[in-house]
């Protein structure tokens, strides 16, 4: 699919934008959409920018029975000096073919699919927000559209993203949370589909999540499934230790999801000539860090809150308190750092940050 | 939800019936469908029976983001008496609570659920085929409809019913398949959702079945996700061996769905007097029985097919061929068995058979 080949149709009837105050996560969506079609034999086609609407399927549609869909998020930032910003976002795409050739369905073309995305948030761009902490998120999805009940790979497919102007992650500051680690329930094992963004993925950890909101935690850290002994994730996001000094996450090993900003932390901290392994790490070893007095910091990373530092970590029954449940040194400075270069407001080294044309204006 | 609170609206032109020889699975639907919609705080509302058409969602509907889905799948049999059967369908709505509890859905009233179904069925019945073989497939399903992209559960949510005009399974009388174990993709492990019929799991098997198809094989043989030693499923079916005359199938261990053929089987082999055992079973032990000409017959139990005999084996290269690639014995007199009570040509001594009244009508 070509750039020039997408055909826009600009919304007669603008929404209201929600005030900065008002910004939901998720809920309130821009005038407009990317949408592409998919049918074997013919490959993308009828690539189109058109007013936000619903969409119409046919109640046997594969994707409400056999859940082949893979999905994206990431973020667009307007920046003090009026730029909009992207962050790695052909990281993102690389990661949908990947999550796509898990549950068998086509690849899209990521230089297309980027050129799309730009398009989209340059026709959107008054709805990105531009109070502290704010940004306009970006959802790239694809599921499967044929009708038919049989177990199959579908043949035909939409792909779509869509955007939603989002409000800031720390209201009141980055804020350490309470985690419980799992032990009942899995998220994934090596040879499932925990390597890619997919549905079922999230689907299955609602369940322990309710659970551990029950009793009052704010996520769960996931074990592996074989031997429910190794650190996986912590909720949605990839987690990272520093026991003595040195940062340890868990190694890439099958069924944990690759995160950009997991990946940008790990090159953040070697540019800063911080040692980081990656590598595997059971829950024995943070607990013994702790009595130890080795655990100095525990955080989450994803695209949704950069940084979420873990104040506490209760496994079976035993609450480890981390950092005496403050922000530590390390999650605050990679927090500000990463921010920072995703606002524009420092420099780049890593040439991560894609810039949108200042002056772009559609026809 | 009471039965007499199901609005009925007729369709008002019928589509065409497909012929007897030109049914395909799950891609023709009668001319109507029940549907329910649930709101958190308020239930399940608007129980409606109404012409099949399709369903329209906003594009942050929670089903195509985080895959909150469960389905069922059973059949309705016209009888050469001309009544209707049904093969214990109150065993599918069970499941289907059981699977909404997993993946936090809301469960919906069984005996209601169960009597929307046949009022259904009694106003498409003339889209029941009646050659041999043939049936009205079933299958109601829930989907996750808030739009939303907070990953939690949804607070909306649609329960369907639609039905698919089927052909016969075996079309030159019962078929035995080759099937290819598993090495490297893992279905579901115990604390993931492998018990519930839900999207994900057949998402995740997609990938695994279209390599296998390369390789020349119908199915894959799933085998336990920790250890890759222990048999669980055949393909999207429960599998069964005859060793040495006792019938052994795998225990229900937290990563197996629950198949009401399954269970069926199991009554009616005890029924017969044989030994049957539900306990673990390696792959190892199959292939010594093999080896031993101990391995007498093998086959897949599920709605679709029945009883699906597999005539031959293949792990890690070597080719167990069972009871020289033709249908066992015992696998044809299951088949006939079940399928005999289906139709109502053969005695129902467990009571499962539900018919339908002769003359019911609707207004």
């Amino acid at each position: 699919m070509k750039e020039q080949n997408i055909k826009i149709d600009l919304a007669t009837t603008k929404k209201q934008k929600p005030a900065a105050d008002q910004l939901v996560f998720g809920k309130q969506f821009t005038d407009h959409m990317f949408v592409a079609d998919y049918t074997e034999g013919k490959g993308w086609h009828d690539k189109r920018i058109v007013p936000y609407e619903p969409i119409t399927l046919d109640p046997s549609a594969m994707i409400f029975h056999y859940g082949q869909t893979v999905f994206e998020g990431l973020k667009a930032y307007m920046g003090q000096d009026g730029s909009i910003r992207l962050f790695r976002p052909e990281k993102n795409m690389e990661r949908l073919n990947k999550s796509s050739n898990r549950l068998s369905m086509p690849k899209v073309d990521e230089a297309l699919a980027l050129e799309a995305l730009k398009k989209l948030i340059t026709i959107d761009k008054d709805w990105i927000p531009n109070a502290e902490g704010t940004s306009l998120y970006i959802r790239p999805f694809m599921i499967s559209t044929e009708s038919n009940l049989s177990v199959s790979p579908s043949k035909k497919y939409r792909f779509m993203i869509i955007l939603s102007p989002v409000g800031a992650y720390y209201k009141e500051g980055i804020n350490p949370v309470k985690i419980l680690v799992e032990n009942e329930y899995i998220r994934a094992v090596a040879g499932g589909t925990g390597t890619a963004k997919t549905a079922g993925n999230y689907a299955a950890s609602l369940k322990a999540q309710e659970e551990a909101d029950q009793k009052g935690f704010s996520q769960v850290l996931w074990l592996d499934g074989v031997e429910k002994k190794f650190v996986e994730e912590v909720g949605s996001m990839n987690i990272f230790f520093k026991i003595n000094g040195e940062i340890v996450t868990p190694a890439l090993n099958g069924s944990i999801l690759e995160g950009v900003t997991r990946n940008s932390i790990i090159q953040v901290l070697k540019h800063w000539g911080m040692r980081v392994k990656e590598r595997k790490i059971s829950m024995k070893e943070v607990q013994e860090a702790h009595h130890n007095g080795q655990l100095e910091e525990a955080f989450g990373t994803g695209t949704a809150a950069v940084i979420s530092p873990i104040g506490e970590l209760n496994w079976e029954g035993e609450e480890m308190v981390v950092n005496e449940g403050k922000t530590g040194e390390i999650s605050k400075k990679l927090y500000e750092t990463l921010t920072g270069i995703q606002l524009g407001k420092l420099e780049d080294p890593f040439d991560w940050v894609v810039e949108l044309p200042k002056e772009s204006s559609v026809k």
